[in-house]
């Protein structure tokens, strides 16, 4: 029996910059969360994240960028944010805007609740414009938890009140607030990477810090979207090249990641720049916009791959990497249809290395990730328009690793042989690397997924709206 | 508690002729099946279904159509299929055209196998024709099993002729050839209908039956495609208007189904007309047609419908059933992302009413089924070029009923009280109807799939390659 050579298909190199799993919050921010009785455990539910107001005590609005779910039956805080965003700064549409701070609320969703629904968190978001002393059009809304159900606002508006005067500018305040977002959530998700910036003046340079916080374990597909998250920087960036650099960096990590293929009616990530730190503001097209992209992606990525772990019921952590691809665009759509496959995800959990079912998915891709390749532009559109015909995937030239083993080379006619009891035992830890090379090209791309258990289908039939 | 009334949308009617289950081998062919220890199990494993010769023990063709998996990684019988059905009738484009006889082996797909792998696919054709006495052309082929591994042809191909001259034309030796299709099916999958066509003076009718046979628990997503599955009929019916005889049923049906979001590398339908019944041949735009179409439908949407209640580790057969659409593409989009839901399939296992999670598949419809709306053409494309923006569903119109409950209404605020005792026992039972409103328009459409269980989980992390 042949072994195959461990690094046959190595990991890929991701260029990025190191993250920690902390909250570290940045200038210019202050945060707070409360426990207000919309869960009925009793846990935190209510969480304000805000800006610092100035020496007179008037709120000072943050840059602010957004991606939604793009869910039909959106939920009202996602539909109400939007308008905001869009009051602030016409020519984002809804994508990016100003902001004196964010409320999440938790147990509720608030989606699919009907005009009832919009006001109560119209209401909501007047408390908040109230509590901070900024017009309502700079608050933008989060909440997360059961569908249908009404927020209960006689608890949601006090507590607003009572929140605000408390928000601190620490740390703690930071994670508090991560902790407040959480529903079957098992850990908090936190993340925080830094980076130097140019100060105003060229000459020296300014640490900059780029701190995320987020939730969700199931209801996890994102399409053109993501969870609910909160990305806060204390660079200056300006409203819209902050949104170019949020969607960038959610097509390359929220967007591959999946538990079970549903996307939720309230996925929102939110990110902030304060300019606090007192860098010179981050110009498009510059290095520096460059270097602050790769931070928020580094902060996303590593959140991604939290949700990942901590999907409903998983054991494993699957990463897909996939290499020699036509592009970076067919690299991340094939990824993410083998982490998306119910078969893989199954297999996985019984450390089966079964490449059949991972070659499967891949011949799946284009047809799976048709939607992903749309938000891609013009050329899927192209592609599609000509039957599909372009080839993405050449089984002749696909390779397939599992944990180090090479079992699958479409070159010398498909299978190999190699030591199953080995593979079997690399596969049995907390993360799970799948590693693809489809021969064609240089694209590279990665995607984040989890293994199928029991403990998901029994949480998920035990669960009642 | 205001209780809705249980007829509040009512069942689809289906206008479509009765079905039977059960094997009646139309005339024209005759079938039988072996176990040559393909399958570890000593299980049937082999099946041949072949036209009658003419008196001189001549092979006689019969018209014949197929549907074949898009998976990128389309296994050996599914390519050399395509390539005979080509060379009998190349207008066709391997769709439609002319054969013999269906050879099928079960326990190995011969996917992902390499040349090697269809060397021995061409192999197994050649088996069959010699022992058919016809081209090898005229052979179609069908495989299902494990991915990867290599057939024993050293069993099959004299495990061809020794059948062969044992075939049958009774509809024992059709049930037998379904028995042999099974891999971790539970029941053998069987549809028969009848239909009147007039005889070919046009003066009396004959009577013509549909006959087909399937198999598929697992792996089943179909796209423009299905699992196996063989229909024959003694109509006749020519090549290219049985292709799109079974085209439009597909769509209808199988398209409609999922078990696990993955779609196999060996998909395949034939259709098979022999003629035998002396009707006139089937004219495309007659009645006739209409109604021969129908009864292919009606045999495709049970075998589709036993498929769903067969699905790995299910225990209810989940029908979805969408009126009210902008149109039936919509219709159908929305209730295959319904039943398609890994959120509304555990619900379904919890016997939760938790309209919710399928109000957010509603919502969902647009994106995850973007491949079924490409597929039905441009209009499709202009929705998507102009962004997804075109309404295809409406909160505030739409209407669900549960189990002939109604609980929800977008026109009256959303969520109703309903009785949710009485629901949930309403919904205990190996069947259950989700129905639909969209409020929009006159478009109709059902899809079918089953619930998500412990046992599907158990199943597939268990199965090894």
């Amino acid at each position: 029996m042949t072994i195959a050579p461990p690094d046959a298909l190595p990991e890929l190199h991701v260029d990025l910059p190191a993250v920690e799993r902390r909250a570290a919050l940045p200038g210019g921010f202050r945060a707070g969360a409360a426990a207000i009785g919309i869960k009925a455990s009793g846990r935190p539910d209510l969480a304000i994240i805000a800006t610092l107001p100035d020496e007179a005590g008037r709120p000072l609005p943050a840059a602010a960028a957004a991606v939604f779910t793009p869910n039909a039956f959106a939920a009202a805080p996602v539909r109400l944010s939007k308008a905001h965003l869009a009051a602030t700064e016409p020519s984002g549409r809804g994508g990016y805007g100003w902001t004196d701070g964010v409320v999440s609320t938790s147990g509720s969703a608030n989606a699919a609740t009907g005009p009832a629904g919009d006001a109560d968190q119209e209401a909501v978001a007047d408390a908040l414009a109230r509590a901070l002393g900024g017009p309502i059009e700079r608050t933008l809304l989060l909440s997360t938890g059961v569908i249908g159900t009404r927020l209960p606002l006689d608890r949601v508006a006090p507590g607003i009140a009572a929140l605000a005067p408390a928000l601190a500018a620490t740390d703690e305040a930071l994670e508090a607030a991560a902790v407040a977002l959480r529903t079957t959530d098992s850990v908090t998700k936190l993340a925080t990477t830094t980076i130097s910036l140019p100060d105003p003046d060229g000459l020296a340079v300014r640490s900059v810090r780029v701190s995320g916080i987020c939730k969700g374990v199931g209801m996890i597909h994102p399409r053109m979207a993501t969870m609910l998250s909160v990305i806060l920087t204390d660079a200056s960036v300006e409203p819209a090249l902050l949104h170019a650099m949020l969607r960038r960096a959610a097509a390359r990590t929220w967007n591959q990641l999946s538990v079970d293929g549903d996307t939720s009616t309230n996925d929102t990530v939110f990110v902030l720049a304060s300019g606090a730190a007192g860098a010179a503001p981050v110009r498009r097209g510059s290095a520096d916009a460059r270097a602050m992209a790769g931070a928020i992606e580094a902060v996303a990525r590593d959140l991604a791959r939290q949700q990942a772990a901590d999907g409903e019921g998983a054991t494993t952590l699957i990463t897909c990497q996939a290499s020699g691809a036509r592009d970076d665009a067919d690299a991340r759509a094939v990824a993410r249809s083998v982490v998306s496959s119910s078969l893989v995800k199954a297999a996985v959990h019984g450390r089966d290395p079964n490449w059949g079912r991972i070659a499967g998915a891949v011949g799946n891709a284009r047809l799976a990730d048709t939607a992903v390749l749309l938000a891609a532009g013009m050329r899927a559109l192209d592609a599609a328009a000509r039957g599909g015909g372009a080839a993405t995937v050449d089984p002749d030239r696909l390779r397939i690793a599992i944990a180090g083993h090479l079992v699958f080379d479409g070159a010398t006619g498909g299978p190999l042989e190699f030591d199953r009891a080995a593979a079997r035992a690399a596969m049995d830890g907390p993360e799970l690397l799948i590693r693809l090379d489809l021969g064609l090209g240089d694209g590279t791309g990665e995607a984040f997924g989890c293994d199928l258990t029991e403990a998901y289908v029994i949480e998920n039939s035990e669960y009642t709206t």
